[in-house]
């Protein structure tokens, strides 16, 4: 049932307003409970959009993020998107035990938190927890420019990004994070976690992405070199 | 609330028994209400793995598997887990219009496609679903080991994977998947598209694998070569 209602969405095609509850339902020979429910669970999953208004409209298809070490904003503006971000919040911490370990300064070292709500296109759709050291970056705070990824203003400290681990999985928003990128707590997440290193091995920052499920995915490209 | 709820998890250990409700509750102050949606929150997260019986007991981590041409079974071999799979079906299909473009054939020709079902130490935690040409794979049928890769059973064709495309997003399992699955279909998951490729360029299979969200997360380490 699910799936006969995406194929009748891929045709009906992007910004097309679904036909009415009742309407479908005769058609897929089910009950409006069952149809209402595979709508909901499609709207979730981001394959239809709900609109402030009375109707149901057939959403665009998810934004790609590519895995690798281009910022959000690259990978915005890859798809024709405008890219844009608000800061929530900035400030100063001592790294607790784990942040010690991750950025491998001593704990109770200066830390500079950054919160910001990701944007696309204005739509909010994402939101970031970046970890720096304080020592290495004093003055990020002032360099800071909403325009432009957090990479582009750490290269005014002469930072080069060589390496980065990351991981992605899927959580719930907590309501905190559901308020600032004006979701529902039951949506689901993509969560992607990273640490980025110069050519030395030194971790630059601790990066915690949360992304709209409904909105979202990652893409990554593979070479075989030797491994297999 | 959630985030001390998880800290307490954390120093209890991994297969501690969570203390009663009515504990937890006076602990952090908040109505049982609202112990208990947090409590759920973090089972739909994987963060706490509710068992058979009448306790709640804290989950192991949630399994890492490398966004790498690795198969599955040798990242969870990598981590110390079993890995097996159950052949749910196997059949024989022409290829659709979208089928024929992904893996470079003409519409109709003739196609494979197989459904397994992924275990973890004899835990169902994913089912994946390859399509091969079968015309260049006509037996493979024949060379199907449930104890083996698909990628080590294709090498007896002489294929070479060089190269992979991963669409990483998250979905609601349809209720037919959840039942495979052996979940509930409120819990979101981690869908992977991938399109592998031999050295030509040539598309080898089309694979789309559902992971258990609660118990699975993606790892990927990327290199900076040219590209910022």
């Amino acid at each position: 049932m699910k799936t006969r209602l995406a194929d009748l969405l891929a045709e009906l095609g992007e910004g097309a307003l679904l036909p009415p509850e009742r309407e479908l339902a005769e058609r897929f020979g089910v009950s409006r409970v069952t149809l209402r429910q595979a709508v909901g669970e499609l709207v979730l999953e981001g394959k239809v959009l709900r609109r402030q208004g009375r109707g149901t409209y057939v959403a665009p298809p998810k934004l790609v993020q590519p895995l690798a070490l281009f910022s959000y904003s690259a990978g915005m503006r890859r798809q024709g998107v405008r890219p844009g971000r608000d800061i929530i919040s900035l400030e100063h911490l001592a790294a607790d035990e784990s942040l010690a370990v991750e950025l491998h300064i001593p704990a109770g070292d200066p830390v500079v938190h950054l919160e910001r709500v990701l944007l696309a296109d204005g739509e909010r759709i994402g939101l970031e927890s970046i970890y720096l050291s304080g020592k290495r970056f004093p003055t990020v705070a002032d360099v800071l420019d909403p325009d432009t990824s957090l990479h582009t203003c750490l290269e005014q400290f002469g930072v080069v990004f060589a390496e980065a681990e990351e991981l992605v999985e899927t959580v719930l928003a907590t309501p905190r994070e559901a308020l600032l990128i004006g979701t529902n707590p039951a949506l689901p997440m993509l969560l992607l976690h990273r640490v980025s290193y110069d050519p030395d091995g030194v971790p630059i920052e601790r990066a915690r992405s949360l992304y709209r499920g409904d909105r979202f995915s990652f893409m990554t490209k593979m070479r075989v070199d030797g491994q297999t």
